[in-house]
């Protein structure tokens, strides 16, 4: 490693009962919009504490952020924002929540139309509305970065965005507010968070022993916590680390200065996109059979993997390649996000339309060389049946 | 863990020839204070390089900000900035620049005897200019936190401070303005930053899996490259992996929502205080004694960090932990600081004043659980003979 930048600016605040500290930490002038997704964070009462704290504010309330967070929903809370004159945005929910928060911020004062900030990927944001969120799912990290990703249903186009304008203010994460989720919920931030890391970390050796050390930390931490996140429910110190974990995955510290391959991401997404399957079901499916096939490009890392985070060190290097993808998919069979297309009721007659839309959206060549092509992300997808 | 807080605004920027980045980050308009120590930045072109980055921009210079900066010498700078109406500081050099000029910026505005800041340790701090560092000597994590460590001269008090408000707002880390250290400093701030982490991490278990294994990742990495950053003096790469382990040493991650043990610390500040060693001597005489006073309360972290950071899993518990602490010693003396009062001319005539000293600074109930008396700071400075 030779250089790096990081800045990450958002206070983090972390601890049961803390949504109460709303009052501290946003202005009593403020108009604010509190902008969330269905019902769950009403009927587990995380609405009523966000809109005690809020006191006697100016607040509105913006329902209905799906889970993959679409430009034309959003650019109702745009709308809403600009003719009430609004000046504060309070995501509640999770990553799709948060990250529908970020586009809307950036979105309300700029100037032309706001699908070009996610062509561009955000680097044409200029400014954007204050921000902050409480977090009800630790997984995607979005409570802690300036990226988000946005989906335009009506061409199924899913595109990211990142701008330091968007980083939250300050993220209220308490674990007493994820009891209530369902299994699989928890399921998928666990393997969202584990695929998050991997993706900056199992890439080219470049001498960056401090940010594979901390990637080797965040791995191990989730195999450890995983399961038990997910089995006990009112689990609060696991679920306090879970989140703790969830948001140092993706907060720029251990993708300052080293390369990065987001393939499994970016082939997962359009696995979405076309047949809706959660985020972290394509990469539990995409990941295991994307690593078995760039096996030859990432030989040394994988090894290290291998080595530190499962610590396999008998047998021949590539048995102990294989040994480590093996592993990797029963840790997410483990805490329960299946990793076979089959099992989400895709055969072989995904694949093409997969790999389409693919090259349509212009991923024709990913990962940390540029080397992962369309061809190549069909031999995955098959390996993955 | 059951909750944390965590905040850090500071942007780093790390690279070869990234000073010219200065005139990016500081407004044109800003009226800029370079504060710095003595010759060797003047005389390794660092200085050249910052005018030249600040291109027209009003800027003025103080210099002569001692290793252990003083409350007095920094009065000075504070009368200039009042006299002059500056409205930027710029530290150039280490910590100890960075750690005086942080005080500097808190003192400007503020109203009464700045004194009074570091009798309150910061607490009483509402404002400060705004401030940032060219890094010259990795080590203290001054860089990237709220924190310093000012001395006054004519009664050897050192009191430490902290506040959000002195938060540098960029770092620029250069790793070929280190090459001209000399090799004692850069021993020092192996040490330094060895002792930071060990500090926030060898305590009371605490259920906190994330941070304890980011500090054991940055203490391996430290044993990883410590001894060749000492030795290869123009080794661009480990210097720069060393600015960023320091960086993260000490940035409030590893410490958030975990026991905290500054007992080594505050007994070394008196030693330097009143015998003049370097603040990592101190640290490197004082802790492996301390963890040996301290077997029976650190029990639980002493053996998991004989596992992990050693992989010491032979013997019974006790060797494991014997083995630890001399691990410990030979690493600091392998980068070469040693670790006997005696190799500083020291003998047991040092301990009646240092325990006096200490008392009279409060510092009466030190570590995680308060329980460090300074009786056993005098058994501890008996051992470290």
């Amino acid at each position: 490693m030779l250089s790096l930048d990081f800045y990450n600016p958002t206070r983090i605040i972390l601890g049961k009962g803390r949504i109460a500290e709303l009052d501290t930490h946003i202005s009593q002038q403020a108009r604010v919009l509190v902008l969330y997704g269905g019902g769950s964070v009403e009927r587990n009462g995380t609405l009523d504490e966000v809109r005690q704290a809020l006191g006697q504010r100016h607040v509105q309330y913006f329902s209905g952020i799906e889970p993959n967070p679409t430009f034309e929903t959003l650019m109702q809370a745009v709308e809403l924002i600009r003719r009430d004159q609004l000046d504060f945005l309070l995501a509640v929910g999770g990553g799709s929540v948060i990250d529908g928060s970020k586009f809307v911020a950036a979105a309300v004062n700029f100037a032309g139309d706001p699908w070009e900030i996610l062509l561009n990927g955000g680097t044409n944001v200029t400014s954007a509305l204050p921000l902050a969120s409480v977090l009800t799912l630790p997984a995607t990290g979005s409570e802690m970065n300036n990226g988000a990703v946005i989906t335009r249903a009506a061409s199924k186009t899913k595109l990211p965005m990142h701008s330091d304008y968007v980083f939250p203010q300050f993220s209220i994460l308490d674990p007493s507010k994820t009891f209530s989720l369902p299994a699989r919920q928890v399921a998928n931030g666990v393997v969202d968070a584990f695929v998050h890391v991997i993706e900056q970390y199992l890439t080219l050796p470049s001498n960056s022993p401090l940010q594979d050390r901390f990637a080797e930390g965040l791995l191990q931490t989730l195999i450890e916590i995983g399961e038990q996140a997910v089995q006990e429910s009112d689990n609060e110190e696991v679920r306090a680390n879970l989140m703790w974990v969830a948001s140092l995955a993706l907060n720029g510290l251990i993708g300052a200065g080293v390369p990065q391959d987001w393939s499994t991401h970016l082939l997962g997404h359009e696995l979405t996109a076309l047949y809706g399957l959660d985020h972290a079901q394509t990469l539990a499916v995409v990941l295991p059979s994307m690593l078995h096939e760039r096996r030859g490009a990432k030989r040394e890392k994988l090894l290290q993997y291998a080595a530190r985070v499962w610590q396999l060190e008998a047998g021949s290097e590539d048995e102990r390649i294989d040994a480590a993808i093996e592993r990797t998919r029963a840790f997410f069979e483990a805490v329960g996000v299946p990793t076979r297309l089959s099992a989400y009721q895709l055969d072989a007659a995904c694949i093409d339309p997969t790999i389409s839309q693919l090259e349509q959206n212009g991923m024709v060549a990913l990962g940390e060389q540029g080397a992962i092509t369309p061809a190549i992300c069909r031999k995955v997808l098959h390996a993955a049946l």
